[in-house]
Parts: structure tokens; C-alpha cells; sequence
């Protein structure tokens, strides 16, 4: 026992300055999104003044995936700069989890290389879309799934995955497209799971993401599963790189950030 | 498909006066419990509001259980009856669930005997609690669950049950125990179920309950698994009839109704 305290002591001290890599979980609802911004409630900003509050100095802090308001997180990733000598991590995501759980829980909290970035050393992001599809709602699935009432056809969701993997222009998916920034992304895995129950979950994982692609995906799909639309028309909306064409996005409570490669 | 549409509505096409039994789910963390209060919102309350603007006429609720101020429920029964002639139970349920979704859900609605009455008919009542007994929290399930980072004894909580089954006088597991009204009740099931992952959960069957007696009940396991008390306390502490003995009541958000057995 003494001798595994030690070794988690040990483990958990770090030299000044050091690198921090955190995984963080997030319910998304009481949040204007990831990214700091003034006057409103961000999960940056808190966990930044969090953090501060702790190391005695501010941070900046960088992550995987900037999440929209009220999109929820399981695995985002940050990293920042601790100035303090021999950190206790321990300490820092217990302290942490008690000033801001449990709507922002530190899963974990370690050192990394000095060249780490939570952002830029990723090469992949996971995201999950959770539908609710029965004949009646879930007051306690209601704050991260979509609830859907009419059926949805689960083979034409599955057909519509087809044309989305590998390396597109998603302007059709991408919210203010832009000409200055290529919008040309890889996507690994995409998959629509039924996971009993009526609990239909898409899941995709891609090199990035651009602004609101996932929910513009899901919202097109659900379309097709609908009927108001047919499978083989996701590839051509895919070439037409016009938003115009795709469905609204679905939304932000059934997305969730699942996790990061690097 | 217009055999079976025509079958649905002869089913829920019914005479007048009518009783009607609904199954209901609700997310407690928006209620001062079920109990009607005047100047505060109840699950009771918004419900009997939203069925008067539904039928046109106000209706007396009667409630299997009566669950306390943030206690969820997955299988609460409540019956009233409607003057209305050939009343529409599935449109009934479909303009509940619109107006009061998703913290309110109408998962059933029938029309039972005269004679029905979602209190009185009741044999008996199943709650559950739900425990996360992790290292670290969790942001999805906090609303619905009591977070214990120390880890528990399983052991311990299992063998706690024990002296609980059978019939006993719960005065050291009620809130306010009153010399008027008898406090025996009889258990026909109690038990702690690792659901893994962290996820306790303790279910419990009885004719009836005492006021926060599952709650009660779960404070003093809990400080059992965390040995504070030992499992053999348990018995002793029933047979006291004192409730300064037992511990302080669980936190409501983890308590559940279940459902009712008729």
C-alpha cells in the first residue's frame, strides 16, 4: 500500500514547466459551447478559471475539439502549461472535480512531452449522435439523445453512411463555408448502431471536423431515415458543396465529443 | 394496416364517465415532488393542469406513490376519471406527452374498472436507487444517481439486506414518525445489484412505504459499505424504532419509483 502511494506520488510529480494533458466530461446544457468567450458560460472558461484558481497562475488552454453550445463531451482533450514545481496531477483533477463536477468531470490528468497539443497532435475525433426512436419519449435520455417519433427506416441510415467515408469537401455539411479554408476532410468510420430499444446511435470518426458537420450529417440522414429523402441522394448532395441542399443540423444534446486519437 | 388502425381506436374509444389509468415517467429534478402544492410546481399538479386543458373539465388524481421532491419516477400509476364521451386515450397520451415532454411522459394510458384506484389497488410498490461508486464522476448520469467516490463493501450492503425482508415496524427509517399511524410495513424484496462499471443499484419491493423510508434506508447501507456501521447494526437498528439511530436519507436524485404491482 505505502509502496503504491509512493509510485503514484512519484508518477504524479512533475519538473517545472511541464505540459498537462487532461481528458475531460462534459453535459453540454448549461454550456454557450467550449471556446471562452466574454460574459457568457463556456467550458473553457471555467475550467481555465478553475485551473488558475488551483496553480496560483492562468493557462491557456487548447483542445481537441472546440464543441458548440450544448453539445456534451466524454473524451475531449486539453492540454496546458503548469509553472508549478513538482505538480501533484492527483490533486489538481481532485481539486478540479470538486469545484466543477459534475457537469465538467477531469477523467484523468497527466504529463506529456513538450510538444504535445491537445489540438494539433491529434490525428483523429470521435463523435456519437444518439436518436431516440420509439412511440413515446425518456425524460431520463431526453438531455443527450434526439427524440424521433416516426420510425425510422435503419437500412436506408446504414446505405446513407456509404458515401460519406473517405476524403470529401463537406461545404454541403459545413456551417459558413468559407473559400479562404479548404473544407476537405478525411472521414475513417462512419455507422449508424442500433443499440435496442430504440436508442439508434451514428458514430464517425475522421482526421477533423468542420463547424456543425456532424449535426449537418445526422440531420440529413434522419431525413433519409424519414423518407423525406432517399440514400442515394447523399452523394450528390455531398458534390453539390452547397449547404443549401443538405438538411438543417439535429440538434446540439444528441451530440457528444467520444474521444480523440493521437 | 386499416384493420389495425381501426382495431387501436376501438380499443381506446370508451364510455362515459370512464377511469382512466396512466403509467408515467418523470425526471424529479424540476418538481416539489408529486403531492399538488399551491405557488409550487409539482409532478401532480402540472399534470392534473395539463389533462383539465386536454378534457375540459378539472380531474381528481389519485397516485400509487406519492414520491418526494426531486425523486424520479419510471413506472408511477395515477387514475382520475373523465367525463368525456368515447375519450381518445391514445390522442389523450399523444397531447399529454407534447405539452409536457420530456420531463413528463405518459408511457401508457387504459381505462380500468370503476373500481380501480392506482392507490388503493396497489399491492405493491418497487423502488430503485442508483449509486456511482467510482474514482471519478460522471457528468451523463449525476441527475439520476448519489456519487460516492470512497469505494463501498458489496459484501456488506448485500448481507444489510437481509434483516430489511419480512415485515417490521420502519419507524427508524421514517421521516416524522407519528403514534397515529401504524409504521409496519412489509418488504418482499430488498437487494444491491452491481450493475458494473461503478453502477450500485438497490432495488426494493414492498405492500408500502414510509415516508423517505427508501432513502433512510439507503443512507444507513451506504455508511455500512463504507464502514461507518456494520452490516449487523442493521437489524438492530430496526429494532429500536428510533430514527436518531439510522443514518441521514440518501440524496433524492438517485431514487427512482420503479413501478407498482396491482
Amino acid at each position: 500500500m505505502t509502496l503504491f502511494d509512493d509510485d503514484a506520488e512519484a508518477a504524479s510529480s512533475i519538473e517545472y514547466p511541464a505540459r498537462v494533458r487532461m481528458t475531460l466530461a462534459y453535459d453540454g446544457r448549461g454550456f454557450h459551447g467550449f471556446a471562452a468567450q466574454e460574459r457568457v458560460k463556456t467550458v473553457g472558461g471555467t475550467l481555465a478559471a478553475a485551473i488558475r484558481k488551483v496553480l496560483g497562475h492562468p493557462v491557456e488552454l487548447t483542445c481537441a475539439g472546440r464543441t458548440d453550445r450544448g453539445v456534451h463531451a466524454w473524451g475531449q482533450v486539453v492540454s496546458f502549461d503548469a509553472e508549478e514545481f513538482g505538480l501533484d496531477l492527483h490533486g489538481l483533477q481532485r481539486s478540479l472535480n470538486r469545484m466543477l463536477g459534475p457537469s465538467i468531470v477531469i477523467r484523468a490528468a497527466e504529463t506529456a512531452s513538450a510538444d504535445f497539443d491537445a489540438r494539433f497532435s491529434a490525428k483523429a475525433r470521435r463523435y456519437r449522435y444518439t436518436v431516440l426512436n420509439r412511440p413515446v419519449p425518456d425524460p431520463f435520455l431526453a438531455g443527450f439523445s434526439w427524440y424521433i417519433e416516426q420510425p425510422l427506416d435503419c437500412g436506408a441510415l446504414a446505405l446513407a453512411c456509404d458515401p460519406v467515408i473517405g476524403e470529401h469537401d463537406f461545404s454541403s455539411f459545413c456551417r459558413l463555408p468559407s473559400d479562404d479554408v479548404s473544407l476537405i476532410r478525411r472521414v475513417h468510420d462512419a455507422r449508424w448502431l442500433d443499440t435496442g430499444e430504440g436508442v439508434l446511435r451514428f458514430e464517425i470518426e475522421a482526421s477533423a471536423f468542420c463547424h456543425q458537420m456532424v449535426r449537418s450529417l445526422v440531420g440529413t440522414m434522419v431525413d433519409i431515415g424519414r423518407g423525406r429523402k432517399r440514400a442515394g441522394d447523399l452523394a450528390g448532395i455531398l458534390r453539390a458543396q452547397d449547404r443549401s441542399v443538405a438538411s438543417p443540423p439535429a440538434p446540439p444534446h444528441g451530440l457528444c465529443l467520444w474521444g480523440v486519437l493521437y
